[in-house]
């Protein structure tokens, strides 16, 4: 059996998040399904990590375990005839057999995207946060430094399943204004439940003036999910790469272009 | 009554065009139904111009008469309430009695967008021309610049309805690459029936090394469809703006951001 990696992207508008779920349409049960036909055979796929309804990815990662005398690129190409249109392979290779796209993740990076327009768009639906507006830039992006680093993210984490440590590491968090968009991409060690979407609502506060930089620094160190701002809406949310220090991934796991 | 002019901007991936057909979702009929929905009475909407079945808008404009006591800035939130998401009125004004969107557009501008990226994406399924390839975007400026004048453009235009004369004036076509977005932007007095996505195919050819810039402006002069590129898919094509004389309007039709 070959053990087999995919580059993944989708448009989660459509789907009821990544993992399977009985009578819900997912991205995971769809690429199966996709296999499936011309495979014939049941194939289990296993992400790297799930992502939530409606959240977006440029750069999801997931194997599985398949036995066909097609080579990576037909393989590739037949998987994509057979998945609807907002989910596409962007990459696939036959990797060691020890490789687990979740257990050997060493971390992720995400884009959380503000539509920051007065006028609502039917172009950016589903796909931004529309933010009405002015948003002060230079607050979000000094809040935002106290973000990046160890710090226990209690606060900034839907309490969800329980976990040993709620401490990560943020490596790096840009804010990107161009127009009328702001684009949050963050990159960190591994992330909280609705983590990257808290950290979103809680700048947008800091960005509108309701909570001083300050206080979001407070909010954090309190480690008190009810002192920081809201979960923004998965819409804006899109999983750009994760990361793996194997060499047989690192080289295609690069950043989604644009 | 009051004669009521909309911007309007829609997605056209899901509608039969613009004008109202039976039996097939159209933006007119949406709009229609919309005003009727609160209005309780029918209303006909007038658009400046049609667009094909999957051709989207920035600014689109029509008008209508109605008799309400909404004010302008609340006849459009409540129109647009009314509306699904993939319409959206971006202004609404109440104007002269004679103001007709169709008989006093001086002129129009569209966008027509091409993706050049190798690799498919499922954000740009509808919105763009996915073209494979290296494209010699040089080439392309240097066709463009034939098209720039008053010309008959009858070798760029489907047959369609036959009409007095194929003379249109094109005042200006720029070409703008972006990473790997190509984007046609063409200006002209009117348009014949095709004509922005036959110069779009017409274009791409010339990018693709199958047809040289001498052929392209020998083919211009021809008079003659046949020697022309390809009609490029409806789903590359934008109408960002109809342009009017009289100063009521001309103010509001500034081309649609981003």
């Amino acid at each position: 059996m070959r053990n087999v990696r995919i580059l993944v992207a989708y448009d989660g508008a459509r789907f009821f998040g990544w993992q399977r779920q009985d009578g819900f349409e997912s991205v995971q049960e769809t690429i199966e399904e996709g296999l499936e036909a011309f495979l014939h055979r049941p194939v289990v796929v296993h992400g790297a990590g799930r992502t939530d309804t409606g959240v977006h990815a440029l750069g999801q990662v997931a194997h599985f375990h398949v036995d066909t005398p097609l080579d990576d690129n037909r393989l590739r190409r037949a998987l994509n005839a057979h998945l609807p249109p907002e989910v596409v392979v962007r990459a696939l290779e036959t990797c060691p057999a020890e490789f687990h796209s979740r257990f050997h993740a060493r971390g992720k990076r995400y884009l959380y995207l503000i539509w920051t327009d007065a006028e609502p768009s039917p172009f950016v639906r589903g796909r931004a946060w529309a933010v009405r507006g002015v948003l002060d830039v230079d607050a979000i992006r000094r809040a935002a430094a106290h973000l990046v680093g160890e710090h226990d993210f209690t606060s900034l984490a839907s309490s969800g399943s329980p976990r040993r440590s709620n401490v990560r590491t943020i490596t790096s968090l840009r804010i990107v204004r161009r127009r009328n968009r702001l684009a949050l991409v963050v990159q960190g060690n591994g992330f909280l439940y609705n983590m990257v979407r808290t950290i979103a609502g809680s700048l947008v506060d800091v960005g509108r003036g309701r909570t001083s930089v300050d206080e979001f620094a407070a909010a954090l160190a309190a480690l008190d999910r009810s002192r920081a701002g809201p979960t923004a809406p998965a819409a804006g949310l899109y999983l750009l790469s994760v990361r793996y220090a194997e060499p047989c991934f690192a080289a295609r796991s690069a950043p989604a272009r644009d």
